[in-house]
């Protein structure tokens, strides 16, 4: 997965915020952090309307949290393709998440002509150790007539 | 999964909206219309909150959707569990919903001690046609201590 | 997933034998029963060589039954095509699979021209109830220049 | 998932010949070459058997080693659990492997009481690259009466 970025960290967020404002507006509260090679960093505010009894961040909003950080790491390396898509999403939720912000970090496990493949690892933001709250691999369908 | 239900839809939709406003309060826009021996129905009204460009519900609604869907089958089935949790959710995407209401259909395929496996068959409510618009297996695991 | 099937049970078993003799050869313990239109029926024999402690079909053995099995229903659905590829594969174990054969059903979930999704279900032959053994999703490329 | 192992190299080897003969006999072609804190690495001989048209390592072998691997990570974590079982496993397949050996290495999510998720790397051992070939997920369910 090497190879430079075809798009900024403040080239994603602003395709993001005009294409897709119903899951990147600022007031969504999630925020790319970082984007790399095959790579993408985003935060998910904790905020209420994500909390569950125990005011953690709900399991719904973690899938969606780690199919858009994919989606980041993919527009990143390949650039602006808004009609790419989720074939396949599979999450396994493993610790309950510390009260606060979470942190996804995405890198890609393959970028095909047709298919790509990313695994993200989710932690709470505050928490001293290292133990993953959740850990997802996704597909994404490319369009082929790019 | 043979065997009587032990909640009622009227008694698991009361249940939902107190315990789990978050996901279940009417103005989400979901409505539990059918539940039975290891089944349940969920349908998402589409509202402008979960669009995407092109007016079709959202990959993360129907995540969401097929998550609590497979929650109502086991509360039906099972009582008033409150801290049954998703271990693992795979989904897959099948072809781009048509504008308007999704149904969502589960029917559990293990109910255990310790986890509860089920599927969840998505349609377009509007459709002519019976293919599917998304397929989902989720895995829940049961407190011990009930 | 309606249409007339482009391979008979008899044409694809000779296809699987002649192109596949690891996976599909007489002494494999794997005989194709049924094809229909976005479906297929497999019955693994239970030989030594797939037994666990207990006398059981293995894990292992129960994944290569249903990649194999979809894998038939889509040879009947859209003719030879040697070199479609699974890129997913996703199984829940359900519960310890009685001795004896065990039989696996598939049903196609989309049969698209890039991708093919299909599900399938494992029982144990013998078992006087319905409860599955193993239930697994997996998803096909077809190569693009049928 | 810091901690010392509980059974070295040798010992984990020498249990899963005489428990699991079938999969782990010194002529099926696998051998564990490390194990440590949460981790496990195994080598899948290209044997004859395991063969595809193309000569590379088949879908069905690479998924028995992934579960495999997983099962190697876990007993090195806790000792020997002969009943410890996989209860899900979700594989990519990423790029068809060079002819030749395999590598996998597990790296343990979560080793809970309960639930251990463990995700498995397949690379091809003579590839220059690091492109993976292969990535899995899985969950065994503990035996709660360790």
């Amino acid at each position: 997965m090497a190879g430079a970025v075809k798009m900024s960290l403040a080239e994603v967020t602003e395709f993001l915020e005009r294409e897709f404002p119903q899951g990147f507006a600022r007031d969504r509260g999630r925020r790319i952090e970082a984007v790399g090679p095959g790579t993408a960093r985003v935060r998910q505010l904790a905020t209420d309307e994500h909390l569950r009894p125990g005011g953690t961040v709900s399991g719904p909003t973690m899938m969606a949290l780690c199919d858009a950080t994919i989606y980041v790491a993919i527009l990143a390396a390949v650039g602006p393709v808004a009609l790419a898509v989720t074939t396949n999403l599979s999450i396994n939720f493993l610790k309950k998440p510390a009260p606060g912000d979470l942190i996804a970090d995405c890198r890609m496990l393959k970028l095909g002509k047709r298919l790509a493949v990313g695994e993200v690892a989710v932690r709470s933001a505050e928490a001293a150790e290292d133990d993953l709250v959740a850990h997802c691999v996704a597909t994404y369908s490319i369009p082929p007539d790019r």
